[in-house]
């Protein structure tokens, strides 16, 4: 795992409450990580993947559990695209703690019209900003 | 602790990730549970406490814990008003799991316009609408 | 959907908090129903999948989105196992809120020994009840 | 509001999800960030506020609120001791966002002992390392 494999890394706290029973932080929890490195790539980015009157849904997420999180610490979430289709992209993203590789998720994304909530084809200025993103196998 | 003392309950789910790592509910968890009877209270009962155009603003949560929750089980919350003023009022509430009282909160909440969303005075419909959720001492 | 496709169902209460600024549940508290059923499934219901001195680690999660869930309202979750490893199966999940289904989940299992953390082949006990559980396609 | 008020400073991240159908963070976070500050205040500080064997227990929690909170940022939580008693202490708490004060809290903590469950007086050393922590009025 190089970072450079992530052009986009995002920071969340673990919270004391994301701990459950078990002593470690709740698995449901990593899906509140994989958002918060995608809402931060997808609207916070500084690049025009958004169209105005568009907005993402998920369709799909895929996560691989590889190590148990613990309190107190950071999680660091790393963010690329995977591919680009005609209205979704997959997002591939990874969660750290520290050094160690915690979960490894996938996420497809379709862009939808804000007035029919259909989906709708992704338009070039998208396409072009996700390519960036994208990293080369 | 009567059941009559309280005009109206709700129900929640305790989720196994409610609980933190001391093994029990986590206490930020009551303050929903005190949300879940609210707004079942406030937009739920069929009694027309909201007036059109206005919305509800809590100002002060005060949470007395009395007990720890556990799961797997239920939170039962208990509401009630105990008193009424000009743009706000203040409701009463418990948290019971079985028959242990968990924890005793009061909120306090204003009504505010939705349009300039400053308080409002409470309208007539609303104070009569409250006056008969509160329990005579 | 028929619910008789899925041996066993739980219930969770919607909470008002469950929902993002988006105005319907967040995706990540589709987790979360899921884990709901899981729990319920592999804890208590009576069954003994577990064996004395297990625990269950999640290693995988896939969930399909197929309609935004809404507050206020119940969500019901069906589980049933889909195969049978070693020392893993797998559970496929539904979610409903009402006569809806809002998502189609899948999660693998492995049974860890909790003195060494390690996953171990699973008992006969459980794979004899996990089989119940199993519906014919 | 100076900072130099509050003698310990903590940060959280404000988290997509944390937002709710009024578009901003729910209200019961607010509780979450107080307990960012007060585990970390309590355990993390490097100061022997906590005596091997015992546990604390929140047993009140007060919140004012000030000002709404909203997605994307962070949230500073101020922590100082407001009053040391027997076996509790009273921590007064701030939240901000950015400059904004968004919230004040107070909670009680009980010292608890681990084995009897029961509060038990504060030893020496935790009070001497409160007091450290109480700023003059």
């Amino acid at each position: 795992m190089q970072h450079g494999d992530y052009p986009h890394w995002s920071r969340d706290t673990i919270r004391y409450g994301d701990t459950d029973r078990q002593g470690h932080v709740n698995n449901a929890v990593f899906s509140t990580f994989l958002e918060t490195g995608r809402v931060q790539f997808l609207m916070n980015s500084g690049r025009p993947i958004r169209a105005p009157g568009t907005n993402f849904v998920i369709a799909r997420l895929v996560l691989d559990f590889k190590a148990e999180m613990l309190w107190p610490g950071e999680a660091s979430i790393g963010t690329r695209v995977k591919s680009i289709g005609r209205s979704s992209f997959t997002l591939e993203q990874i969660v750290m703690q520290g050094d160690t590789v915690t979960a490894a998720g996938e996420t497809v994304m379709v862009m939808v019209d804000e007035s029919t909530r259909k989906s709708c084809p992704l338009p070039e200025a998208s396409i072009a900003a996700l390519k960036e993103m994208q990293v080369a196998p």
